[in-house]
């Protein structure tokens, strides 16, 4: 698939069929992760990949929860109604965890920048592009507490799980969201 | 050009050539940008391009005492000898500006995550892979104090500059850096 098709093409997907995922596609969206660019090329991550639903239920419930809470605090109503069964639906999770020890020069700023989840969220991008291109669907996950998920997938303290990439082949409806116009956000110094 | 060509042929780019580049390129590579998927779709992203040679230079004269300070601080011989004439070479620059204010309901987590240092992040890979795909060649630099990139280009306390794409025609030697394999990256749960 051309590379301005997939960048165009990709969306989030909310609602999965229930089709298993070849395993090849994984190994190549994986592939494709790790020729992200990063600092001082450390590559920062790891992935922790599952087809097993028992991790699926693991994680909605405390999805769930979570969502509970922050519906709460946020007293955002579409949050209260926003269904999360497409965590138990999606046939493959892909938890991608950051090693924050990982990183270049970048340490040393008096401001330091978080170069690997930058890292990290590059190889995402890769991931989706590539799942995307062979036909498959791909949500990015971030509404976890990451305590819940290290206890889950058994991650070290040290260790920053930032995502988690739901895959599997999707229904899509409607279009893609809208996106403010390069107009919008541009500003071009001549 | 194949998505999987550009994932896998992407490379940062330090010694440009002194060729202009086409104005309708960076528009596309923005086009792309904006693609990218971010928390509850804040889309919490801005740029500022220039080709005024004036802000590489402003630039590079920052970048050139960050560098002695961060070669010092870290005692790594590589970084005090480190070529950063790319800055001034690359006719093109991109400045990536995320905005800590356009989260999702990530910032009601216990422990919030940076959404919109993600989504900024995945914006800039789809960039990289757009400019690799008509030609052109990138440098994700993030070895800079912020508060000097916000003096030089103007830009308020409270955005976050993460990035500076340099962009260019590039002159590339040798062969991509080493990737270690998804054998020693990924874990399989099953």
């Amino acid at each position: 698939m051309d590379v301005f098709e997939a960048i165009k093409g990709r969306r989030s997907c909310r609602k999965f069929i229930e089709y298993p995922v070849e395993r090849e596609k994984i190994i190549k969206m994986l592939g494709c992760a790790i020729y992200a660019p990063s600092p001082a090329n450390k590559q920062p991550w790891e992935f922790i990949v599952t087809n097993n639903m028992r991790y699926n239920q693991m994680l909605k419930k405390v999805a769930e929860s979570t969502k509970e809470k922050l519906a709460a605090r946020s007293g955002w109503k579409w949050l209260a109604t926003f269904n999360i069964n497409f965590i138990t639906e999606a046939p493959i999770l892909i938890v991608v965890v950051g090693d924050p020890k990982q990183h270049g020069a970048e340490q040393f700023l008096d401001a330091p920048s978080l170069g690997y989840q930058h890292a990290c969220s590059a190889s995402i991008q890769n991931m989706l592009l590539a799942a995307y291109a062979q036909g498959l669907s791909t949500l990015w996950l971030s509404l976890f507490e990451k305590k819940d998920v290290r206890k889950i997938f058994s991650i070290a303290d040290e260790k920053d799980p930032l995502a988690i990439i739901c895959v599997g082949y999707g229904e899509q409806s409607g279009e893609t969201p809208p996106r403010k116009g390069i107009q919008e956000k541009v500003i071009f110094l001549s």
